[in-house]
């Protein structure tokens, strides 16, 4: 039975926070990790906003200061879960303080904060945890597997999409997520993160890439006061996007994969179209976060005439993670991969070593992307390996 | 904020109570209800399984005889997992002690059961629920607004398919779901019952059946103790299976629609094939349990050339109880049916009323699956009211 | 090289004649059969309409008689392309006249006239066949090689439907198919009949069977006079509808199998769902005519957590007559279960015998649909044996 | 009726010989042209093969020489399905004789010859066509129509690919396809076309791209002798490869939307997958060639919660072409797209002009495909532009 705890601090209770919260508390229910997470503390600047939020989502307690949570004796763990730009100063002073430090992704405003981060966590000897949660789906766990062993033998493709449609109306307001002061970027570092981060678990390391930010909606209307998602404009003055609507580049890995690579919030009818085909010389997959219970497989040495993409609905005992919840075919849902991912973080912390992904793979993540970026502007490739130096 | 709570008490804790448990902790971190759930106790034969039970699934308590339980003074509301012909005792127990009662399904071990459990919640005046859990996935409450708002006309047509096949294999051992004096019946009231719920929920009553029950598979290896559905055998003695492995069968509606039904534990490759569709006169609706966030929806009026089914993935914020969740396409898995419903178990206790479904629809439910074996025995056309005399 | 031939005499020329008439042209393209077909004469009532369907489709002469075709040396078989009542007088009559007798589906207008046709080939010695072409796609054809090689086991279920949607509107006239006296029955002789070849095919031969047959729209405007499928009502009378709208029943076959069947033209946003599944103790196919090259299969031994069903486009070499078409993927479509039956017809020529699915498939399909519309009227289930004494 | 000819000589009599061939003998089953086609004379080196071939596909003369055909008085048109290092001579010769030309795509080894042939036809005012054959698919000629009336409004995106897997065994041999000297380049030229052709029909013209070809196997079994797609190896010498195993690139085009692209035979599992998704500002659309005949659509301006992509079976008579064919539903095949070209190419000379698409689409083509084959030796972004001066 569980006797040790962790203790979280949470910086944030939006969007992510809501995901962050309800994994905690699902997490040793599904589960049986020899730590329990307790839901210590819950920071946020708005003190009305923040103390309802640790009420309804059952934080033990909040404060307004970022600053002060970090310096509690009674925290454990920082979990991060405001806007990119912020991240950096919230992550290295945690580590500075002795905690140990999960944070949303993309790592950081930009790759040298991202290095700075990674420096600030490995010199305090915290452990480090990034938020890449789609790793955490059965279906993927479960590829990740079968490329390991070998079934699908020397990869020759990827091509992965992120396709949203939430801000294709141009009178939809000049939120935060549009704001380069705060994101850093757009659909790139929201969306391509996640394909880069898949990408770098399925494949391998991203040698050179070049590509495309583009943003369609050049104006929009500035809103007072950014609420989310969902703000409205309170007003008829329109500010400059300064971030990508899209992106899309093309990369070699170092492994001699090539793979293709769009992100948008622009394809009509794409709510959350996270999606990838890998192709080896042994099959292929398919996966799509829309139906994330299933994984699409080909294997190439099937019978002739019974060669055929299998849908297999890895919800399994035998599939990861899929034997803490229902039974086959029960499907489990976008939650899940944040519950999966706790319970890896859960088990890093009780081995005292920081689980995949980290702020390693959140620095490389932020190269790839900043490599990305650095080739729409120069209009030429770019390695990762120049961007790492 | 929530002031009032109503105190559970749950009698058994395998496979539907884990489902439950974790519906009464989920149900106030996504919605905000006026009611809130005390997991207060649990209770099973098995000291040592009950208490951990408890412990793992957060009840602030446990005992191990039902009797007890029901007399207990800090418990609002019985909640029945237990297999079905324990149901209408604990039920009938539970309401003569001035509680609620929610009950897993079918309501009984028989139609006559049925009956009188629905008399013992009227008598003493308590309010009453079963766990028809399907019908709160968010594309059926969505499919429901639909057909009342007249979107599909007039229905003709449903064929509704429940496909399992978990005991497939000849050497899968006599466990207590396959022995009649435990269940009543096989696949018929286990998966049939979803299938006529639903029938009745999206289309209307039933007036008149002709089925067949049948059995495959005839004798099983017997098992000393079986545990759950992965009970192995521990002899090689040999039982007869006296449920069904199978239910088809074909139905007229009050309203003049037909249908056609059909459940097995025999339907190769199909783990959890809960799925159905209704044609009316203005257009088509189709569902999956295993894609449970897609509705397809076909309108006969839309414009020629461009009529097909649509894929409407229900998660939006328009989507029934979706906004509680996630953003769309951000989508939610079989826990959610549960989730969704303690909502009406708790709002019908706020409000005083038993939310629908409940024992008045367990008890219709039950005259359809007792009229389909009867129907299989005479070989003859069975009413559904001459069950209900 | 080919060097036999044998020479067409076409009765009708509607939508049967031209998809009849393009198997002609196209068989001996794709396939080296040792028999060619010679298009030698087409026949119908009107003169100008017939002479043009000769010109248009390639027919060398035309008659307006069908008895003075059935006489002429110069034919060597007689396809029977007309409505369902005239089929046994004409099929009669061309064997006695000593002609081969392919037929369009149902056999004839009902058990009796199936019976004496069956009777009239074999006393004369001719060779038969009956047009139920869904046999005769590949993927079909290749589901038959799988469960003849055992490969799905014993059969537990079929479950299979026939769904339309072009008479809906109740403006729709009262067309020719639409009235028993020319067709004698509506959806069940035209869709049912189908399902029940394509059952007998892959499962085997009906033990029992019990249904509904139902007509949803009593009376539609009377048409002067019919001008195929798309007639448009000439005047206001209303005429009753005497065939039904849609036919569903339930099954047992000798082997032990159950089935399930549905037939309708009610059904929105199916244009034309022939479709079935079919589950065996070591796995299952489902097969839906919309996507016909496609076929699903499942293998229940396939490795543990790979299980799941394959999506096969059968259209390779390997799957049967693909190889005379194009390379893999480069799919065929309806036309072409025309074109392999009539090169079955053509195999049959040569070799002298009747190729299946033949005149008694024709009688022993008509059985299925008789014993289904008494089911319909005494309510009581009906042996196919009864019905064939 | 049809009154006027054009008699035909093609050359060459392989795969895309057969089906240009069964194009001809359908077109005037299927549809009322002015013009009819006669299928006047074959030509090919090998004269017992060339023979056979006429025979079998219903020419009525062959030639051994194409410089012999070309001079026919009895010829009209020539029809180019030879490999692409042939085109360019054959079809100057043949303008320059005062024949109309049809040529197989690419339309040259290179784009200097693909302007040559441009020339030739124009100054010889000859009519023209190129085979890009999928913008014949009725789904296809249907999104090209909303998209010309404005309902998908402003394009954004465009990503395409053309996935097959049948060179993926490395034991493969070295046939014509895969050697520099007769094709020109391996998948780019073969599959990337194709979907250079689909972009530019549907979205627009191309103004700058950026791409890799990439060889995956780079040496293979020399063959003999190769004997079409399907060459064995008879030796055990290894050859290399010259040509590209994939291509991927991004493009910008004119109108400021932006494209993915990859043709590779490397996928495993994807016979022929040809496939496209565009994004517009009110909408998307799907095609996939392996379900040639659906069309799936998405509005944003659908009423919010009924929002989806709608699956659209374009085989009503309301779609192009599809009246010419069967009942709605009732499906088509690759063969079809030839049919549909076919009839284009008559209706051109009937009118006296070349159709749509013809020399100046496959010179503008072959300058985006020599464009990304440049930009994958320089690493840099190469305009279309640059490559038409």
């Amino acid at each position: 039975m569980t006797t040790k705890q962790v203790r979280i601090g949470m910086v944030g209770y939006k969007f992510m926070g809501k995901a962050h919260s309800h994994a905690y508390r699902d997490a040793s229910f599904f589960f049986d990790t020899e730590v329990e997470p307790v839901m210590q503390a819950i920071c946020g600047r708005n003190e009305e906003g923040v103390k309802q939020a640790a009420q309804k989502m059952g934080w033990l307690s909040f404060e307004t200061d970022w600053r002060k949570l970090i310096n509690r004796d009674d925290i454990d763990l920082i979990d991060i879960v405001t806007p990119n730009n912020s991240h950096a100063e919230i992550a290295i002073a945690a580590a500075e303080a002795g905690k140990h430090v999960y944070c949303e992704k993309p790592l950081a405003f930009n790759l040298e904060q991202s290095k700075r981060m990674l420096e600030a966590v490995q010199k305090n000897n915290v452990l480090h945890m990034i938020n890449y949660n789609y790793r955490f789906a059965p279906a993927v766990q479960f590829a990740k597997k079968l490329i390991e062993s070998g079934r699908l033998g020397k990869i020759y493709h990827i091509r992965a999409t992120y396709l949203q449609d939430w801000i294709m109306d141009p009178n939809f307001p000049l939120v935060w997520r549009l704001q380069k002061e705060t994101c850093g970027s757009g659909s790139h570092g929201d969306l391509a993160a996640h394909l880069i981060d898949m990408a770098r678990f399925l494949v391998g390391e991203f040698q050179e890439v070049n590509g495309i930010l583009e943003t369609f909606i050049k104006q929009r209307p500035i809103v007072e006061e950014s609420s989310g998602l969902s703000g409205t404009a309170s007003t008829e003055k329109m500010g400059d996007v300064d971030v990508d609507d899209a992106s899309v580049f093309i990369a070699r890995f170092e492994n001699g994969a090539i793979g293709t690579f769009e992100a948008t919030r622009f394809a009509a009818g794409n709510r959350n179209g996270n999606r990838f085909e890998i192709n080896g010389e042994k099959g292929s997959i398919r996966w799509d976060v829309e139906n994330m219970n299933h994984l699409d497989i080909y294997f190439h040495e099937d019978e002739p005439g019974l060669q055929g993409f299998r849908t297999i609905n890895c919800t399994e005992d035998i599939h990861p993670y899929a034997s803490a919840y229902w039974p086959a075919a029960h499907i489990i849902g976008y939650e899940h991969t944040f519950i999966n991912l706790i319970v890896e973080l859960l088990n890093g912390i009780n081995k005292g070593c920081s689980p995949s992904p980290n702020f390693f793979d959140g620095v490389k993540n932020q190269a790839v992307l900043e490599a990305v970026e650095r080739s729409s502007k120069t209009k030429q490739w770019v390695t990762i390996e120049e961007m790492l130096i």
